[in-house]
């Protein structure tokens, strides 16, 4: 186990009819006046912004709103809700909806405090020193934004997708209602389900031995996904599923089940330029690199492989063919992810095989380049991983 | 699942070396003049201390000391050190030890903001309102209180053990390298274990339904505690077994792994007037009583015990006889507690059969009372607990 630090200091808000209490916790964490930020018109229609303000009011809190969120939110919102803190002299931002609201409220919120460009932050240019406090609403169990430091923005100008992660992004709260998922079509259910199976793996594939702890802890959120996930593909309204669902989205992302050991994320790397190039969703563009993924890296440590196939997804252990179990254990994942109606091909998710030179381009690695993680990846090896996306099956 | 709310704002800086890191903690979190609280010698002895006090130092911040922390620890130094803070003006206390160290230390935070008596707290005649930060640097992996907002202190007019709870009560930080715990004797490391264990073992037998992410986080805590403390109980100076303990018992007791559910706690309970009657070491206490409790409470809901024999101790599930399944669960954990050196009964842990009604009395249910939790009992209960813990063998 390698030396860590873990903190997650957002206060956790959960269980049906929580987000009547927000307005109290924007006083109890010092907000005046918030921007309340959303996406589409659900959350109007649902009347979940009508309950939210209703609850700012009752504190006494004054607020504005900026909506327009799009799935891979674009850098240029995000121009528009600095401006507009700037001029109404916001003190508090309060994200309602899913992972890409709170990823916007979050690179606002960053903004805000910065006399430069926002995007330096996300290019790498500049570090995060401050920020506005942001806190959430949550409307999809999927990004673990709710619970994390982190947040990707899309560049609109040549669609670049990139992140940028700090402490000061951490929500102060988050608000998570199952019931307000109940709604949610199946499509973006498994989406969301298949993106936090994936903050798993990213952090469960690792050169780091001795780390039994978090090697279990991950097992739990992926053995929980892999139990409830088809209940509530079967059964939209099953809240028990929803909640397990929602609470396991966020346990996958707060980076508990990550800490002591090295991380991957290539897989997230990789399916940015996807969902950057195709405007794709994200969990689903991850249903088609994850296991090509993991196809391509296994051979560099099968045992790790068998051990998630046997512990997660109950493969028998083939003590005299450990490989075979390992490759029975990625083939029960692309099994899992039909069942729930996700895509597991370039053709199914509507990708092209002959844009696989502009993708493995655009990841940017040039012809020496190296990635860390699990293994390092060259322009060849992102080569090999998006072909064996475009021939998967099952 | 239930409603919750989960908030653990503690930083935690585990890792080889991150004592040296303490000043840079205490500044980062407010504190200019801070008391040093201890237990005995050991701490001074190795080194640590001292390896403290410089990092202090190295900051410019100012200390005060006070030492002599008992396990059980009591009011009376609770009173000395709440006269110490107020008269040179502390305004943070870092605990360097274990459990009791760290609850004697909180202890100490809430007494000095308070006009009362700090009793008053603990005694449930008033509810904490503030307290001066806390930070620790552990020592010893068992209690949890180095990330919990919990602390239980011994009244030594009459050895009364009573816990109160706060947020106030957290840690701001808490340092945790491992190599501390490698000088600790075997006996008290398997009492750290047997402690982290019972954390999860209070939560995980519950009556709430649906609740899987927790079970498994849990399962996973105990999964972790069941391969690694076999292996510095046989080699006391293995680190990464050490360092997978230390996490497992922080995770176990944040309550990460019991939100979302009723908890039962009465093990704890009845333990402590163990620990309070014989002053023997809590997790020996606890070894005993735990598994009694669970004989008793067994029939209520054998398929939960068989769950647990089943995934944690790898008993193989009994279909035509789920309860074959959960007795042999509870052989299995008192197995692994004779395998680690623990008692299993009255007579190994120096109590006495006599003392049973006293027990009860202090229990203080009365003839008609009924505690809480996932079965309630009466005093009649709680002597069939300890008389189960009387002739329990293997």
């Amino acid at each position: 186990m390698d030396n860590f630090n873990f903190y997650s200091p957002t206060e956790f808000v959960f269980g049906k009819g929580r987000e009547n209490e927000c307005g109290a916790y924007v006083k109890k964490f010092g907000g005046s006046k918030v921007l309340i930020h959303f996406g589409g018109g659900s959350v109007v229609r649902s009347g979940l912004l009508d309950r939210v303000k209703t609850s700012l009011q009752a504190e006494g809190i004054l607020f504005e709103e900026l909506g327009g969120v799009k799935p891979n939110p674009r850098d240029t919102l995000v121009y528009e809700g600095i401006r507009l803190c700037k001029d109404k002299g916001i003190d508090f931002i309060l994200a309602v909806g899913g992972g890409s609201v709170i990823d916007s409220a979050k690179a606002i919120a960053v903004g805000v405090p910065y006399d430069g460009d926002f995007w330096d932050f996300y290019s790498g240019k500049a570090q995060i020193r401050a920020a506005l406090p942001v806190a959430t609403v949550l409307t999809i169990a999927a990004a673990g934004s709710e619970g994390s430091g982190d947040s990707v923005i899309t560049k609109e100008d040549g669609m670049w997708k990139r992140g940028a992660g700090s402490e000061h992004m951490r929500p102060k709260f988050s608000v998570m209602n199952p019931e307000l998922t109940c709604t949610l079509p199946a499509y973006q259910t498994a989406c969301g389900a298949t993106d936090i199976m994936a903050h798993v793996f990213e952090r469960y594939f690792t050169n780091t031995t001795e780390v039994e702890i978090t090697d279990r802890l991950c097992e739990a959120v992926l053995m929980t996904m892999v139990k409830e996930t088809p209940r509530v593909i079967e059964d939209p309204n099953n809240y028990q599923a929803r909640a397990n669902i929602m609470w396991a989205g966020t346990v996958a992302h707060t980076n508990l089940v990550g800490v002591g050991r090295a991380q991957d994320w290539n897989s997230h790397g990789i399916e940015h330029e996807l969902s950057g190039l195709y405007d794709c969703a994200h969990g689903a563009g991850l249903a088609v690199i994850m296991p090509a993924w993991m196809e391509y890296v296994m051979p560099h440590n099968p045992m790790r492989f068998a051990q998630m196939a046997n512990r997660v997804f109950g493969v028998a252990m083939n003590y005299e063919n450990p490989t075979d179990t390992a490759k029975k254990g990625i083939t029960a994942f692309r099994e899992f992810l039909r069942k729930i109606g996700m895509p597991i091909n370039f053709a199914e998710l509507g990708a092209k095989e002959e844009d696989i030179p502009t993708l493995v381009e655009k990841f940017g690695l040039g012809e020496t380049g190296k990635t860390g993680g699990f293994v390092q990846l060259t322009s060849e090896s992102v080569r090999a991983i998006l072909e064996n996306a475009v021939k998967a099956s099952l």
